[in-house]
């Protein structure tokens, strides 16, 4: 089968063995953004085509592909959620040709105050990822990236979750406000000032002021422009991390993502003396070979 | 004599009476960023160049003009400080013709961490404030803005202060992250949606996870775009109080600053159960007068 693992900023496409080994992979620059309206089916072919000729009749897709922006809204499935579950809430897009073209739901779930959580792509990842992580009876998975989100899996399904706005926050925060002035977007990341900034992450104060104490320290001279960015970094996870812990977690915390963001993360549980356990960023693949997997012939 | 708050974006002339009335008062958008290096002389000539030929001979000058990208650099002075320590510490500025030129410095501390906290501007409000206050031993002062500023007095001093991102947060946020899709930016304060962020701001969770129900809320339409942006409001200025309180404040808080602004303020201190205090925004106009006041003929 084909799986797409379709974000908002790119595409990647999967060829998937039987037994979900990937034989081949493909990244495209056309993210949903990136597709005009009714130009999801074009898309699709200019990506995987050759794949459909060579008789790859089965293309799964997950991501922001099933949202309002992308080619049909797949609704959000409600937590708890298993793999079965989410591969019963499939739905299919009508695609022409010999391939049957399906999409995975995103999930929903709402925390103790009643307040609306969603994700859309990430549920595949989990899906690859909980196979990796045995059957602990309870797990905690964080996903780094522009939205992180911190999972709760329990007897092997998606208990909950919640969604930190930190990545988005960093870009915002570090180009649109006074913080630009203090920092040098392209200096090297800094592990020192990270750790600086996560343990002022530590102290009271709350967010919005530790914020402004990155300007304080750049206009005292306490923290040199190479390596503010780096600080901040480290006082929004940090933060992060905080909020985390005090909403709970199950150690180790299982960590997948971009390589260079996970050993940040990393880097932010070990100063709260949290263990973590990496895990490579193929689950997307996993998880879309375990979701097809799961539906038999009548189901495509 | 004449007094100028210039700060970042705008400049606030008033001719003070020697009682520190206000006899004649001009703002004009002749912020500090707009003036090209060496043209201060001449934006203040054009500003209050006429009161000059009339015969004021003393200007004294507070805010952004005092710092690193202004007129001259008037270094901070460390608290504790009063109207006499500020007084003492202003510094002249060269200036051709009859009037003398001095600029007020800013202030700076240090939180019991060591991280340092500035103010360049707000000392002179904080002045002007101090009067309207009368004696009590100790005091909180709030001075919502860009950077919202919390002041703590004792004994008719500056003994520390802690300074809030809030206002550039929120415009960061809210134009420069995908909250801005779930936000229409021209509607008109919706005062319960600012109530109910500033109760969320109570909740578990942490800023930056509470940021993301502000689109997940958008996503389920249990937040319309005319009260996502009052909600975001709420929210932040909620994280804001809230750590405030944690520090501790000598109720009631005594508010001044633009109107708009500080009513927002006084109901998520209001939400909290803390009484408030609101003065006239002609604070820094008082101050300027009573810092002057302390200026002999040898002084200036």
């Amino acid at each position: 089968m084909i799986g797409v693992d379709w974000g908002t900023s790119s595409l990647r496409a999967y060829r998937l063995a039987a037994d979900g080994t990937v034989c081949e992979r493909r990244e495209a620059e056309r993210g949903v953004l990136t597709v005009p309206p009714g130009g999801f089916p074009a898309v699709l072919r200019e990506a995987v085509g050759d794949w459909i000729a060579a008789g790859e009749d089965r293309v799964l897709l997950c991501g922001m592909v099933g949202s309002r922006q992308g080619w049909v809204e797949a609704p959000y499935l409600a937590c708890p959620a298993g793999v079965a579950e989410i591969a019963g809430a499939t739905i299919r897009v009508p695609f022409e040709g010999p391939a049957r073209v399906r999409l995975v739901p995103g999930l929903a779930t709402r925390d103790a105050a009643g307040v609306p959580e969603v994700m859309r792509g990430e549920e595949t990842k989990v899906v690859g990822l909980l196979a990796a992580i045995g059957a602990a009876p309870e797990a905690t998975l964080c996903l780094p990236g522009t939205h992180c989100k911190w999972v709760r899996i329990r007897a092997g399904r998606v208990a909950g979750f919640a969604t930190y706005m930190t990545g988005e926050a960093f870009a915002a925060l570090s180009a649109h406000t006074i913080l630009a002035r203090s920092l040098d977007a392209e200096a090297p990341p800094h592990p020192g000032a990270f750790d600086r900034g996560a343990a002022r992450a530590r102290q009271k104060g709350g967010l919005l002021h530790h914020l402004f104490g990155v300007r304080a320290l750049a206009l005292t001279g306490e923290l040199p422009p190479d390596q503010a960015g780096s600080y901040l970094s480290g006082l929004l996870i940090g933060h992060e991390v905080a909020a985390a812990l005090e909403a709970g977690v199950a150690p180790p915390v299982h960590l997948a993502g971009a390589e260079s963001l996970v050993a940040l993360y990393r880097r932010a549980l070990g100063a709260f003396g949290i263990p973590c356990r990496i895990h490579d960023a193929d689950a997307a693949a996993r998880g879309l070979a375990l979701i097809g997997g799961r539906l038999d012939e009548t189901d495509w």
